[in-house]
């Protein structure tokens, strides 16, 4: 059985919906952030040694970090709907490599900044120099590297578009994408895909 | 022809070690950070949009981000010296799958904000209390994950253990080990291979 440890509101929520799009039958438990600091509660440590979410539990097997969590789903629970490039096609199966490792391993850093900086009210250096510089550089990269196509790869939606998904979102919800239309476009198109409305509406979020 | 745009000082040099571990025939291109800085320098951003390295070019293909050149290098240059999971062991592999986003994923944040604020001689908040809590709880991560083997998944070096030197070498260059032989011990290790010897002799770096 597959179990799904749910921290709102966060990046967790793109999980539960590749596990929607997988139709993988799964059991969801739902974890609340400490409203004073807002950071995962204590009892996430207990599932994993961080404390962080999403995690899953399949059979025996406990594992983190959204990426590897996105590559456990897709090759267990594989399904026609979500493509996973492999290494015939080397310039596709490099794009999602890219994209799939992208989101959490440069993009996320610049926007917790943002976040850091604006929930505290304070914008102290060296991080708003830094933040100032890498934002618009990671944002433009997004909208170019999304260009004309609906997901990152192409007219299907990949493995890679739901770690995408969740950093133009913190990015929406930072404010950032006023002048971006291809990137609020992108989500729009996300959100009205039935998997991540049925993720959604079960964990009461909102992209 | 493979082709390392590596950057010095930095994460590049665990990219190189891997190349010298498979023996892959490459071109290596050397960059300087800006003294001033200590940003890469602009001319990797004809390279790739973001300006970072490590970069590699294999025939017609950029790639960027060190997760996803570490699974492009080993299913292109495959060695029996440097051990791959795959599904067929659920538990390893579901180790090697997080062990190879994590360095990026999770570890590396709370390290760099370590570092900014080393570099600028200030810790100001919400920074400074987000990284003391952060950065031990990560460094305690790291000691449980190698454990008392050699290598993170066992005697034998993986791909997962490359961006996880990057990170123990980071946190030593920051001061951080002093209290953690196991981390120091892996280091020594990793530094007494000959792979990892020839790669720091061709760009004069030490781990």
């Amino acid at each position: 059985m597959l179990t799904l440890h749910h921290l709102l509101i966060g990046r967790a929520l793109f999980t539960l919906w590749l596990v929607e799009e997988l139709e993988a039958p799964h059991e969801l438990k739902i974890y609340h952030r400490d409203p004073a600091t807002m950071r995962a509660p204590m009892e996430l440590r207990a599932v994993h040694p961080l404390g962080k979410a999403p995690i899953i539990e399949d059979g025996p097997v406990t594992l983190a970090e959204s990426g590897a969590i996105t590559t456990w789903l897709l090759t267990r629970y594989r399904s026609d709907r979500v493509l996973v490039p492999d290494s015939s096609d080397p310039q596709l199966w490099a794009n999602y490599l890219y994209w799939l490792h992208y989101p959490e391993g440069s993009a996320f850093l610049p926007l917790l900044m943002e976040l850091l900086m604006m929930r505290s009210a304070a914008r102290p250096e060296p991080f708003a120099t830094f933040a100032a510089g890498e934002v618009p550089l990671h944002l433009d990269h997004m909208v170019e590297g999304l260009g004309d196509r609906d997901y990152l790869l192409g007219a299907q939606i990949s493995g890679a578009d739901f770690g995408f998904a969740y950093i133009v979102s913190l990015a929406g919800r930072l404010g950032l994408l006023g002048s971006r239309p291809t990137l609020l476009a992108y989500l729009q198109r996300v959100t009205s895909r039935p998997a991540c409305q049925r993720a959604m509406e079960k964990t009461g979020e909102r992209i």
